[in-house]
Formats: structure tokens, C-alpha cells, sequence
């Protein structure tokens, strides 16, 4: 008998060590280089799970917000959002046969990339409006699950989810694993985003702020009742409604936040405007081989005025290129 | 050895039977008397968790919405935000002279009943928007915390946070220890709830869905952000108002709603209209000893258009009289 007990301690020792020795080697953001951004991570979350520690954070305050566009997954040629509106024009057009001689469509039909660049923001918004409105909100669903499930990125040819950055997936798990409730706060449509984040990011709806248009409640006798997707902007989540929205859907300010762009300056700002300690943080775009390289003249995802307020702060700016060992996932 | 160890099982065996026992002698909903209430609620959620039922509810869907004034707490003699508005009144007072002469401030700070009741919605808003807006969300929230942290309830002479309906929190824990994700889907105030409802409800700030004011990022040189509260309405999480906000706030469909007034009724059509199983409740006020009795001519909480529509489509109707054991944790 106490053999007995002896080889089974022996063996439980044996499990216990080899799961500590596993855990060791297991770098929970091993797609990361040893670098200014993972150890200003790593000493942040560090500090604000230790108990005792003066920058210790409470469990039910430790809460991330993301960007998404350009943070969490590419942004360019263009969003993805109006690459998606694009398509819809596309199998929308048989039904309108006047599209083939009518700007904005006729550059969208015809793949115009020089027609398409000339339309600006208001060429946009009129696809944006006609693809997403009149519609009720299941249907909307239906349509982006469709297309997230069928269409490809044009440089990659790959699904647009696959896009998404290795380290950012990594470093999501990895605050989760230590008690941080993670969102995404992002310009994009929250109808549109809410579709993919829980199974792509494992961020479930609620937890997903987005731009918004007006939504109606419609009941009409004898059917059930439907949310009609009205033509008028309710909330642009963006810049400065990025606070906003943080206050709106969250109700708590972040202790930690990343971004990449100009849009997110007050984010980063009212993240550091907290009483305790903070994490901010900016993606910069320098990997032209790998993803893609552009700063302070971009039209998409413009960093000019965050970076130098950045520097100035002395918070994290992750450069794409010499930072990450891996940009995607599918990458040899 | 071999009597040591035997003695070890027996004692393990002996704990795991007791607590066994404790278990099944421990109702999760003891403050609900055996009715109907209380039978279709544990049906629903013993067919939704059940795996291989037919009304098997995904862990992921598993979503539980709560109206708040008269669902989990009292609202009578009126809405429990409307007596903090009226204490900030009062509280503004000595900085404000010339209230003591002009209404609704007059019948405010003279306790004039008779005067208050014919404010109607008008002063009532008048008095919402002067003690709501023109400062800035976390001096708001200071407000509320103090208020909530002394104010009495006029009748009961209680904190107003002890006038919660006990049966509710076993119901609010019953359903979250068996997966479900419970929200507050409420025409009240999101930023006066949000003060309180995890250490009250232990439901966190982001599952809180209210109505807003319109709120602004505002940024002076050399100082912190801020958030100021406007005077503005930003959205109405009333009636029809709430199929939209829970497709903005959640965007998810509930599979279980809980109301108690025709504001809710919209609420409940939304959640009945959904693909799978799904339980729809009112509480019907009905206990002017423990509680109050009200329903269809109440002004604070009517019950009418919603009460004939459950009746017709067999949703739940609670009689508190009848069904609750126990209405609030303080009584005897």
C-alpha cells in the first residue's frame, strides 16, 4: 500500500511539473517580437493583476476597448465595410438597370478603381445608405453573413476574417485570460461588425460599439414584428464619439485601449484621463510587403495627429513591421 | 493505513451526501409560492438548458431582459428617479432664490402634493432636465451615489435599493446560474441605473440598456476630458422603444422578457416573435398591503393594452398578491 501511494504522489508530481513546464513555454503572445509594445503590455497587465501593486486594477474595471478597422483587422484598399456595400450594389444591379449609366454605381459596376477613388465621402455615404436601408434588420444580417462567408480580399484572395492580425487575436485571449472584458469600439456599423466579432474574435454583440442608423419597430396585423433600417445616421462612433460611445454602451471608462488612427485620439485620451493606471496604445502601418505601409497622408486610416500626441505621452506605438513576428495567421 | 483511509471516504462520503441534501433542499426561487409563475418559469428553463429538448436554448441566446421601475423595483408614489431629481431640487435650492415662487421648482420644495400632481409630464421634464443636464457624466454619477446612498423611501423609510423584489434577485440568479446573460431593458435613465445595479442586481453597467440624453466630449488646453451632460433627448428605451434599444445595446433577441406595464408590450412581442422557445412575463400589482395595487388606470405603470395581450397569447402574469411569498427582503 504505501508503495502504491508513493508511485501515484510520484506520478501526480510528474503531471503537476510537466504542466508548470508547459506553461513556461507557452508565450501567450508568441506571435509578438521581444519589443517596446509586448513588454509595455506585459508590465501593464503585470501590474494591474497584482494585488498589493499600487497600479493594481479591480477585476470589474478592467475593461479594453479595441478599434477595429486598422487595429484588429486591415482596412485597406478600403473598409471592408464598403467593399461589402460595393458587392451589394453588384447584386442589387440586375434590378436596376438605370445603375449602368448613374454615378456612384456606374464606377462600382464597372470596377472604375480611378472612377471609385473620385467619388469621396459623399459617392460613399450614398452607397452605404441605398445598401444598408429599407431593409429590416434580419435581413441585413443575412446579407453580411453571406458575404463574410463567400467573399475574398482582392490582394489575398482569402476570406476578408482572415485579415485579421495574429498578434491582436493573441493579445485579446490574453487579457481575457486575466480578467479584462474586451470590446471593440469602432467607426464601422455595429449591425455589420456584430455578425463575425463573437466567432472571429470571441467578442459577443453587446460588447461590439459601433456607428448606427436609425432603426423602427414595425408591427403590422397578422405578422410578426420586424426592425426596419431607416435612412438616417443616429451615431457616428468616431474621433470624438468615441468617449461618447464609450459612456453610451459601456458606461465605464477603459483602462486599456488600442488604436490606429486619428479616429481614436479621443479614446486614448479618455482612457488616460482615468484615476489609476493605463494602457494606450496605436498600431502603426509600416509593412508594406507583408500588410501594408501608410501613416500621416492616408486617406483610409489617416495616424498624423495621435502619433505626435502619442509620442508626446509617451504611449505605445506598435510598428507593424519590426514588432510582429506575424502579421496574419495563413503567412508561412 | 487502511483504517485511516476508510475513515477519510466515509467522511468524504458523509460531506458529499450532506451537501447533496443541502442542494435539493435549497430552492433557487423560495420566495415564490408553487403557482403558475413560478411552474412556467422553471419549465422554460429546464426545457431551454435541457440538451436534446426540442426548446433548447444555445448558451449563446441565452439572453434575459428585465423592465426596471415596477418589474424589480418599486415605482410608486412615482418613479424612483423622478424623487432624486426632486431631492437635487431641493439640494439647488439655496442657489436659487427665485424658485420659491416659480413652478414646478414651488411645488417641489413646498412638498405640495396636490401641486405636484398636477405638474404632469411637463414639469416632471422640466425638472429631469435642469437636475440632469449641464454637467458632466461622473458628477452626475457622484449625484446619484450620494443620493442612493442616503435617500428614504417616504413610506417605508428604507433605502430605496431595499425596495427590490426579492423573488426577482432569486429569479435574476436562477437564470444567470443556468447560463443566461441577464440585461435591464428599461425607460429609465441609463446613466442614473448604471450607479447601482451591479452591487444591487449584479448586473454590470454594459447590460444596462435606459434611455439617454444627448452627452458631448468636450477637451479645454491643459485639462482632463470630460463628458457633458446635454439638454438634449437622445433616445426614448420606452415601448416600441425597446425592440431598438435592445437591437442597439444587444443586439441579440431576448428569449426571456419580464415587464409589468404597456411599455413593455413591444418588449414582449419582440422576444415572442423570435425563431425558438421563449417566455414572456408581467408582474400585475396587486398587494396594497405589501406593495401597491395598480393597473389599468394607474398613471405610474399602467397595465392595460399589455395585460390583454398576455392573457390572449398566455404570456405569464404574476400576481404578487398571490404568488410571491415574499415581496421585499425586509419584511418579516
Amino acid at each position: 500500500m504505501r508503495r502504491t501511494v508513493k508511485i501515484v504522489l510520484i506520478w501526480l508530481l510528474l503531471i503537476l511539473n510537466g504542466s508548470s513546464l508547459n506553461a513556461a513555454e507557452t508565450d501567450p503572445l508568441s506571435s509578438w517580437n521581444e519589443g517596446a509594445s509586448k513588454k509595455s503590455i506585459v508590465d501593464f497587465v503585470t501590474k494591474a493583476t497584482g494585488e498589493g501593486d499600487p497600479d493594481f486594477v479591480k477585476p470589474e474595471d478592467r475593461i479594453a476597448t479595441f478599434d477595429h478597422d486598422g487595429t484588429l483587422w486591415a482596412e485597406q484598399p478600403m473598409y471592408f465595410q464598403i467593399m461589402f456595400a460595393m458587392d451589394r450594389v453588384r447584386a442589387m444591379a440586375p434590378k436596376h438597370p438605370d445603375w449602368k449609366n448613374k454615378q456612384p454605381f456606374k464606377a462600382v459596376l464597372e470596377r472604375d478603381t480611378k472612377a471609385l477613388a473620385a467619388l469621396g465621402e459623399t459617392g460613399f455615404l450614398k452607397i452605404i445608405a441605398l445598401t444598408h436601408t429599407g431593409i429590416t434588420t434580419d435581413q441585413f444580417s443575412k446579407f453580411v453573413a453571406d458575404w463574410i462567408a463567400t467573399a475574398r480580399h482582392p490582394r489575398f484572395n482569402r476570406p476578408y476574417t482572415e485579415l485579421v492580425y495574429q498578434p491582436m487575436l493573441e493579445l485579446l485571449r490574453y487579457l481575457r485570460a486575466n480578467g479584462f472584458k474586451t470590446f471593440i469600439v469602432s467607426g464601422g456599423g455595429v449591425e455589420f461588425m456584430r455578425v463575425f466579432t463573437e466567432r472571429v474574435y470571441g467578442i459577443p454583440p453587446e460588447q461590439v460599439v459601433g456607428s448606427s442608423g436609425v432603426v423602427k419597430y414595425q408591427l403590422q396585423a397578422g405578422q410578426k414584428p420586424v426592425l426596419i433600417k431607416e435612412g438616417k445616421i443616429e451615431f457616428v462612433n468616431d474621433g470624438p464619439g468615441k468617449p461618447v460611445g464609450i459612456n453610451r454602451f459601456i458606461g465605464r471608462r477603459p483602462v486599456f485601449a488600442y488604436g490606429n488612427s486619428d479616429g481614436d485620439q479621443q479614446m486614448l485620451e479618455w482612457t488616460a484621463a482615468g484615476s489609476g493606471a493605463s494602457f494606450m496604445g496605436l498600431v502603426h502601418h509600416t509593412d508594406a510587403e507583408r500588410e501594408w505601409a501608410y501613416d500621416r497622408k492616408s486617406s483610409v486610416g489617416r495616424l498624423n495627429k495621435a502619433w505626435d500626441e502619442a509620442v508626446k505621452r509617451g504611449w505605445t506605438v506598435t510598428n507593424m513591421k519590426t514588432e510582429w513576428k506575424k502579421v496574419f495567421a495563413f503567412e508561412k
